[in-house]
């Protein structure tokens, strides 16, 4: 006997809905979770952080590449990477998504389940708390993340002074390393390097280390998005400084995905200096100051202005492929 | 000489962002806002209340009768409602928009201007504290919003207890008669109706009295989103009880929206008991409570279940047209 698989538009949104929230987490900062027009959230303190950000179908994300579990733990690991980025414990987020009637409710199901897993494994006590189910012609998903400060100052972008540390918590290149292989379309490769892979679909960010580098006061700080270069130069922007990063200190990061970029004949340093999506946490101490262990130092902060790798000035718009390989 | 209109695509994504951010106001209860990896709002006590929701081109609204502006002002007004009917008094703001890169800058402009205006007019006080934006092929707009309860509990859906007040603060039928007449397609209805259009288009919900109904202590309240009928069935199943509407306190509500019915052929009382979009907010009040001024008793609450229309049932799956025609 053959069953018909349901989908949304088969079962309803409201029921959907319904199996899809009865995936969630609870929370540990939860007064009023989903179910009223608005839920209530602890904070701590007087203030919270809040960010958000969008994922799109054929522009973010692959549905041949991601599933649905993937897009779930990606969209909630990125957003508390913003939120650990300020210092901050991630408390709670609403999450909307936007799907073709069509969708299997497994797959709803499937992406409740990577943001539970998500909340669990790197932002624990952290839930889902609402949201927004709607119907679209493509995937589209908005994550708006939380977090509490318990009495802490935020740690901006602009607080860098020249004699800081600048340090790294988290990996650098993987993600990168990872699209890089699903770009080549080189099956072999895909299957033998798959945990660089999994690190572009399921990015782990060292979440708790925000709050580590915070209670180091941290002078600056930000989640590596776009590239350790140009993320680097918001930091320097913003505080007036320069950042000086060391090449020698970077060459632990691309040791660790030279075997992947020799597959596919790609430049490992590269993907050091310009990968963002791993998430790692950047951030600038007081000289001196005892660093998390979790963050290795990379280079040191200086007057001036722009990113310098040794004495190199990277190129503002990033870093150059063609001018690195020389 | 003619100038090409400047697009997102033109411009580049980062440029738009700028213009569009340079539009918004500050808030009162911003402590960090956009341009780091998270803004830092002000609670005034140590919880915050978050609810989040989407608009899809196509599905919950269209271009041709939508401006942008009107978009702008509408993704404000129906989460600072939802903020509203907790108590709270709405904060703050993110919001994420996805439009085709073919989008003139101007109308990114002009949603800017939208959402400033609802925050000024709706909500002053409240602002856009950060948000994204994202090429997509069709328009999508998520808004989460966050208020605060300033040491009030917060007021649920399941409060209600018989015996209470029913009333209402706001409008009824409204942006029902408004939709009703741009899909009718009658040009000169709509024109000579065009306040009825523009709370379909701008809807300006009773923000303030959220806060007044909670000081009031009302039991129970939610914003009336989906029509009169099905959420009072919301209220009266999250707290277990029956709510008896009276159609004679309903009538004054029909007698505001019969030109634009007999105009078009439609049943005002309809609109009335199914139009949601104005966003009005229902409460219920304990027996010989001061109702803030703006609320006007519609009926009260009473043992059992379901909604009843004097002594009649409503149908769970809101109004029925034909058995309310009779």
């Amino acid at each position: 006997m053959v069953t018909n698989p349901e989908t949304i538009a088969s079962i309803g949104e409201n029921e959907a809905l319904r199996r899809t929230v009865s995936r969630l987490n609870g929370g540990d900062f939860t007064i009023v979770g989903s179910g009223d027009d608005s839920a209530v959230i602890s904070t701590t303190d007087d203030r919270f952080v809040v960010t958000t950000d969008t994922m799109i179908e054929g522009h973010d994300f692959r549905l041949d590449w991601s599933n649905f579990f993937d897009l779930g733990f990606k969209a909630v690991a990125t957003n508390v990477s913003d939120v650990a980025a300020m210092g901050a414990k991630p408390t709670s987020l609403v999450v909307a998504i936007a799907v073709p009637p069509t969708t299997l409710i497994s797959s709803l199901e499937a992406f409740a389940d990577g943001l539970t897993a998500a909340c669990t494994q790197l932002a624990p006590g952290c839930a889902v708390v609402g949201g927004d189910l709607a119907a679209s012609d493509t995937v589209f998903i908005s994550v708006t993340a939380h977090g509490a400060l318990e009495g802490r100052s935020p740690v901006l972008r602009s607080g860098a002074q020249p004699g800081d540390t600048v340090a790294v918590a988290g990996t650098l290149g993987r993600a990168a390393a990872g699209l890089a292989l699903l770009e080549s379309g080189n099956r072999d490769a895909v299957a033998a390097y798959d945990d660089f892979v999994a690190v572009q679909l399921r990015p782990t960010p060292p979440i708790a280390q925000g709050v580590a580098a915070a209670e180091s006061n941290a002078t600056a700080m930000l989640d590596v998005s776009d590239g350790l270069a140009r993320d680097a130069a918001r930091i320097a922007k913003a505080s007036a400084v320069s950042i000086r990063l060391n090449r020698r200190d970077l060459q632990g990061f691309s040791a660790m995905v030279e075997e992947p970029a020799m597959a596919i004949g790609a430049d490992a340093f590269e993907w050091v200096l310009t990968g963002g999506e791993d998430h790692a946490l950047l951030a600038t101490f007081a000289p001196g100051a005892s660093l998390p262990r979790a963050f290795k130092p990379i280079g040191v902060v200086a007057e001036g202005e722009g990113v310098w790798l040794d004495d190199e000035l990277l190129p503002e718009g990033g870093w150059d492929s063609v001018r690195g390989d020389r």
